[in-house]
């Protein structure tokens, strides 16, 4: 090819030194920045040209677009003053470590094609498994000694990009299961449209999704979705485990096949633990597919003293956690771990002549693609490698660890405070509050006095919060608006709650 | 958090400089690399630890490990003498570009979490899709006075992580509009396990294993997969359009419903162009969905000598082509535009409390969330923004013909050498060759003869080759063996090539 057209290595030098430095000065400066920005919807758009260059731009050109494009438009997740949704953790190591994928370039769909990607995977998921406190049997190498799945079945761990995946994963693994399970295909062909799964109505929304996606739940004709069957809540927000066991049993005495559970350890709405040690047994002697979402939670499990979210894992089939979420590891890294990688591999497995080779056929090598959506993949090991080895296990330790000391902090003030109410229960560092309803008014008037201190809140620009609905009460209570303060970024300290609360509690006043 | 535990932004500059520094120095000496490493299952786990660290550790430590423990199970797809299955191009500015967007680490799920992810990847898809030819109806912001889709539909590109996916999504959207134009769901529901789709025998993988997911496929009880049809191919392994056409209609006489036809342009095995000029009125006559997956060859498309290829695309319904394969852009990127969003949104779209916002509801603004199988996004578009600018259209064009020429060449060459033939059409710069069979000798002979050669080549380490089996001849002809040569690679010169085929040939000596 003509050699100008590349940069020169000199080139990609400089031009890297540059753009690691740009990341340092934009991290260490993030908190200065308003935390969303002010566009409106086609401001970006508008600043770029309609067609692409001819020729190639000069990097000066390209580079001062990063301040005079981007910026404007992006909504600063890295700054300690974002508690919106769930935080999106990036830390220096992670970075470091997608730096050296991209170097890398390769694609590790099997173990053949890079048998780096898949062994450093396969071992630091074991590590990270250990360091939640997963039983040993959701390992790829569990160890001598340990008492491993009864029935013979081998587990193993896996980075899906996200916990939406994760889900989907699982779900077809559980549909395979349940169609080998029932001996013939045939003989469960014509009820697959009874196929039924569960989860509390609070949920993650990726749940419903990979319904839609896997073809679960349009089929009976009388609306959409009628095969992911909602459980209600308690109190504390918490699947009911007598009304999953009842909606199961009349489901299956009405001819159907529940066959997927999916629990959630700390929901999106309110950070509610399903409870497994009440859920799994259900699951166990029905024998339903359990797969547990604790896509934020999860991580807290590096503390034994959180370790009581998972109590009853052992019942599950399947459990996920984000490490991009709140453990420092860059976006995208979803580690899932399975009791029953043959069923996954069995819903997901293709094998083409074209990627035939020896190590996959010999059964000694993990090849990943057949444990994930798509084919091509990343390594992603090297950012998750590179943080469990940088910060070490006390490390993390002491990170959750102090989110969960301020978040502390913030619920002390909130409650210290008349004018608000926290909403639900606080496992980890989420804390759902509101003003409390006036004498006299309406729950629509609570609300909509709510949704204006968010919006107030937000546009300062000096925090950026989010919010969702909860079933006050639990059951069938109405859903009312709350403001949802997730605290858990990277940079995020007390300094940065306190002076949220300075400013939320300064809006409350004419709110 | 405890200070000690963060790297500093000195620290991170300096890293950061290093790794920078290492993967320039990587790039630049990786051809003198043997291409495929020598390692067997377990050798590489085998010098981790079975534990992680207690404590952080030590930098020195960190990086000592990539040069011992990852570069010896690293198969080099970054070599310029890797031939093997698909190239994955990376480039300079990519990497530039994948580290920008992890120092933001935005997630760009929804407009309103960063508008700037959404807007520059809407009009950077734009740019693209114009770039390869596309009908201004696949477009998001289709030019004033163009002839938009007759039926009012809405296109649009989004970045996908893989090809696989873009397949997934196209196939759960045409299954969204089939549902949707039967009138009412009940009448379709009792007739879902009658949906059909369609694809050559040479089509990727990823189509059944796309159905597999869908839960396409697994209903009739007579065996798996029976409702992916797979249509012959001609002797030029392009699908025969005639036999589709007959399959759909007698499939439609029997109460089937096809719903979903997938084209290849440039099959995984040969690079076969299906005739999109073909199939195309053929599915819209019969209102299928079109899906065109021109994975690899679709780059080429950027130059207009080889846009005959996508004769006929304004019949479709959604194309996808991958820039991480032959466009320089790192993985993961999958280029998928539609003509119909709202089938697309239709079948993906999830609208939680907690993720609703003004700019989501006044329909103004995209949210990208809606367009893929996952909910959260990495900012993908800068990479891709970055390469198109730093190379222009005139530099990717030159890029691509640079390959064609020397792919070319490797054609002569084979072709000259009375000892092999070349066993498929060449459309771009795969070129798919074998030994000839020797007089007399019986097919499975020829086949291991091949085999042998590939096995010696690439033990080598001087060049990564894969192989396929194709049916010569077309139609229901046997399945023999042949070496894929994939010319594509970032740093792949005439040269290499010239020193691939002097060792392939030399090889052949005792083949």
């Amino acid at each position: 090819m003509p050699a100008p057209i590349h940069l020169s290595p000199l080139q990609f030098r400089a031009l890297g030194h540059g753009m690691i430095d740009w990341i340092a000065d934009y991290l260490e400066g993030v908190e200065a920045r308003s935390v969303s920005p002010s566009v409106r919807p086609g401001d970006i758009a508008a600043m770029l040209p309609a067609d692409p260059p001819a020729r190639g731009e000069d990097w000066g050109a390209i580079l001062a677009d990063i301040d005079r494009v981007v910026m404007p438009g992006i909504t600063h997740w890295q700054s300690p003053n974002f508690f919106g949704y769930f935080p999106a953790n990036g830390s220096y190591p992670a970075i470091l470590g997608d730096l050296l994928s991209a170097g890398l370039g390769v694609n590790g769909m099997m173990w053949a094609t890079s048998p780096a990607a898949t062994e450093i995977e396969t071992r630091v998921m074991d590590w990270l498994g250990r360091m939640v406190g997963l039983p040993e049997s959701f390992l790829s190498e569990p160890r001598e000694g340990a008492k491993v799945a009864e029935s013979g079945l081998r587990g193993g761990g896996v980075i899906q990009a996200t916990a939406s995946e994760a889900t989907l994963v699982a779900l077809v693994a559980a549909r395979a299961r349940i169609m080998r399970a029932s001996g013939t295909r045939e003989r469960l062909d014509e009820k697959e449209s009874n196929l039924l799964m569960y989860a509390s109505n609070q949920a993650h929304s990726s749940v419903v999704k990979a319904a839609k996606i896997a073809g679960i739940g349009e089929k009976t004709g009388t609306g959409e979705h009628r095969c992911v069957r909602q459980i209600d809540v308690d109190a504390d927000f918490a699947m009911n485990p007598e009304q999953l066991a009842t909606a199961i049993d009349t489901a299956r005495d009405q001819g159907h096949i529940p066959f997927f559970v999916v629990a959630t350890v700390g929901t999106t709405g309110s950070t509610a633990i399903d409870r497994l040690d009440k859920l799994g047994p259900i699951c166990r002697e029905r024998n339903l597919w359990l797969h547990v979402d604790a896509a934020m939670a999860g991580a807290a499990c590096i503390c034994p003293e959180h370790r009581w979210m998972l109590h009853g894992i052992e019942h599950a089939d399947s459990f996920s956690f984000n490490p991009h979420k709140w453990m420092l590891t860059n976006f995208d890294c979803a580690a899932m771990w399975t009791r029953d990688r043959a069923s996954v591999i069995d819903a997901l497995a293709i094998a083409p002549e074209y990627l035939r080779n020896p190590a996959s056929e010999s059964g000694a090598a993990i090849d990943y693609r057949d444990w994930q959506i798509p084919l091509g993949r990343r390594m992603r090991a090297l950012k998750l490698w590179f943080v469990l080895r940088h910060y070490g296990v006390e490390g993390l330790q002491a990170y959750i660890r102090e989110h969960m000391r301020i978040a502390g902090l913030f619920e002390e003030w909130v409650r210290a405070d008349e004018r608000f109410e926290v909403a639900a229960p606080r496992s980890i560092t989420l804390i759902c509050f509101r003003l409390r309803p006036r004498p006299g008014e309406i729950a629509e008037q609570t609300d909509a006095r709510n949704k204006a201190l968010l919006g107030a809140i937000n546009a300062t620009g000096r925090a950026f919060l989010s919010h969702t609905v909860l079933p006050i009460g639990g059951g069938d209570s109405p859903q009312r608006f709350v403001l949802r303060m997730a605290i858990g970024g990277a940079r995020t300290q007390e300094r940065h709650v306190r002076a949220a609360w300075s400013l939320i509690s300064g809006l409350a006043h004419n709110a």
